[in-house]
């Protein structure tokens, strides 16, 4: 398949073209250097060292493994980027990163939510246009979030809700309820492409994603040049991901508030099963799946629990240490999201253990000196 | 109070701005012209002829009354048009009919699309961020649509629904089904808008209102020169007022498809009286309210009955003319919103009659002249 990947420089992006590549697959990457700007206006960085550039990255890749992957440096709010991408290469499918994906990002000032929003709407918009007009047949598999629905008091289903009021019944979108102007940005994406599929036959796939943690996929273990990027900073960075490195840095263990906050976890070599399996069984014409992407559920106060167990194991004496909440969520609350479809379609999950948690440690320990300690603690507070 | 009209140009903005002012509070109105921009690209304008500015019309305003309405000529995409709005007036109340509103606009092609969606949401998000930041008891008064529902096969309820699941039970945001690129951007808005008054405590109303017909307001009657536009082309047109106009210069009426599409309707003047309702009660902090703002539903066949019968009671010959429909909505199908929040306020509707109908033949008459004939029909359709 010719399969165009967007954001194809970022932490998923990369590990996801050199997964299709490596089985074969013509792929094409996109990127703006967005996430890469954003950390040197920061002066954050990636742990791992990555490659400077796509350039430097495909010719890396070509040379450990003989394949060609193409690129494109350019914005997907620009039609004369988005536009050719599709009218020249008729992918059968693309699979679309290429968002601001940072929730404290977008809840800096009103300049990064508005930055936020228009960026990640009007490249989706640009890229649902440029199927209509140029690929109808190409499959949309498109990274949403678990963070659009919030934290509801009910069982979260994938996408719909079968709902029965006042004796009649219909199937409607899931109500959403999420927060930060970056999981905003995925809502309206959602409608947006659930519009495009309805009137236009566009076929999609939402993934809602839960948190990914993780360094290594089959791939990048082929060479250091092969590295995709590993954020742990207060703006990139994720829970499991930032634990880890604060429990090899000898730094307590930042639990948000209560740590009662349950989300939805995956490894990062699940994320690439999972894009593999929906590029590989795609949506009808005019269908819009939604599944919800992630393998297993954690508190805040149980990943920390986790992380400080495998430290025991490893030698590492770890604290926790809750501070505030810069964020705007409940810390106590019900959460039983459904996520059936991807195993249905074959997903075999690889499970969070302390083998891969002290492995990360490893991996980690070969960059400790790259740590920023004192971009570790956040910044930015989500109330007025 | 210190009211804020954003929009304050338009249909209904410029007709609210003089409602308000005549009962004695301070208004400003704000407006970028966007609409008399598109009129003058499409060729096309209103038909009834309207003072050319707002400084014109706030001079012919302190003329028949003796009242002052200040005015601003911005875009509120500009944070250096909007933040002083709210930096320096702290207006009590803030009434958003500053969107481009048009469904068939925004479906034109991919840059009216982009520009609708980027218009609508960064102009509402730097609202948001202003009363945030410069006047955080200020209440807003945001116009949505009906069309942000669509015509789910449920009862729809005013914003929220009680849903019940697998034995549980929350109050969450009713499910959308928009209907176009603008109705979607509207559906955004209500997201952003959620968001604000959850994290940030404001308080705003949401008004999801039905069609609006009519042309007169005890303030336009006034004098010519306090006229309020009156668009009957198929951009901006609605059905009943374009019926009208077709009526009186006779042109078939145009039904689209079977005409079984249902919609809530209101008169203009119910539109004031619901707006001056909302601001009246404001909304507590934090809360955002949703109410269904109309007074009636008829399908497009039911309308096009009522405009030929009040034409043969007018001595006009009026015929009805189904044409394809170019837009993507369902033709017969399941209707009944609930509107009673509005009315449990103290709304007392007027609804439509066949006088009413009449009257605006004689309004419309006294400008057939002005009718232009080959901007009726419509030119672009929904489907790719």
């Amino acid at each position: 398949m010719r399969i165009l990947i967007l954001g194809g420089d970022g932490y998923l992006g990369w590990a996801t073209a050199m997964r299709f590549s490596n089985r074969g697959h013509e792929v094409h990457v996109v990127d703006n250097y967005l996430r890469r700007r954003a950390h040197e206006e920061a002066g954050t960085d990636s742990l791992i060292p990555i490659l400077p550039s796509l350039p430097e990255r495909v010719v890396a890749w070509k040379d450990v493994t003989g394949n060609d992957i193409g690129y494109i440096e350019g914005d997907l709010c620009d039609w004369q980027v988005t536009e050719p991408l599709f009218r020249d290469l008729h992918p059968d499918a693309v699979v679309h990163y290429g968002e601001q994906p940072s929730a404290p990002y977008s809840m800096k000032d009103r300049e990064h939510a508005v930055f936020t929003q228009t960026n990640n709407v009007v490249n989706t918009l640009n890229v649902l246009w440029a199927i209509r007009e140029h690929a109808p047949e190409c499959h949309l598999v498109k990274l949403g979030t678990m963070g659009e629905y919030g934290t509801p008091n009910i069982d979260i289903e994938e996408g719909y809700l079968e709902i029965t009021h006042n004796g009649r019944t219909d199937s409607l979108p899931f109500p959403k309820l999420p927060g930060s102007f970056y999981h905003l940005s995925k809502v309206h994406d959602s409608h947006n492409i659930h519009f495009a599929c309805r009137v236009w036959g566009v076929r999609a796939t939402d993934l809602n994603q839960g948190v990914v943690y993780g360094i290594e996929t089959e791939e990048t273990t082929l060479d250091p040049r092969l590295a995709t990027r590993f954020d742990y900073d207060d703006v990139f960075g994720t829970a499991l991901n930032r634990f880890c490195v604060e429990a090899v840095i000898g730094h307590p263990l930042t639990v948000y508030g209560k740590g009662g906050q349950t989300r939805g976890y995956l490894n990062i070599v699940d994320t690439l099963q999972c894009v593999e399996l929906a590029v590989a069984n795609p949506a009808d014409a005019g269908e819009m799946r939604v599944y919800n992407q992630f393998t297993e559920q954690f508190s805040v106060v149980e990943l920390a629990d986790i992380v400080q167990k495998a430290g025991k194991e490893h030698g590492l004496d770890v604290e926790i240490d809750p501070i505030e909440n810069p964020r705007f969520e409940m810390e106590e609350h019900y959460y039983n999201p459904k996520h059936q479809k991807l195993l249905d379609l074959g997903l075999e999950p690889q499970l969070l253990s302390d083998t891969l948690v002290e492995s990360m440690f490893d991996r980690i320990g070969e960059h400790r000196h790259r740590v920023m300690e004192d971009h570790i603690l956040p910044r930015d507070r989500w109330r007025a």
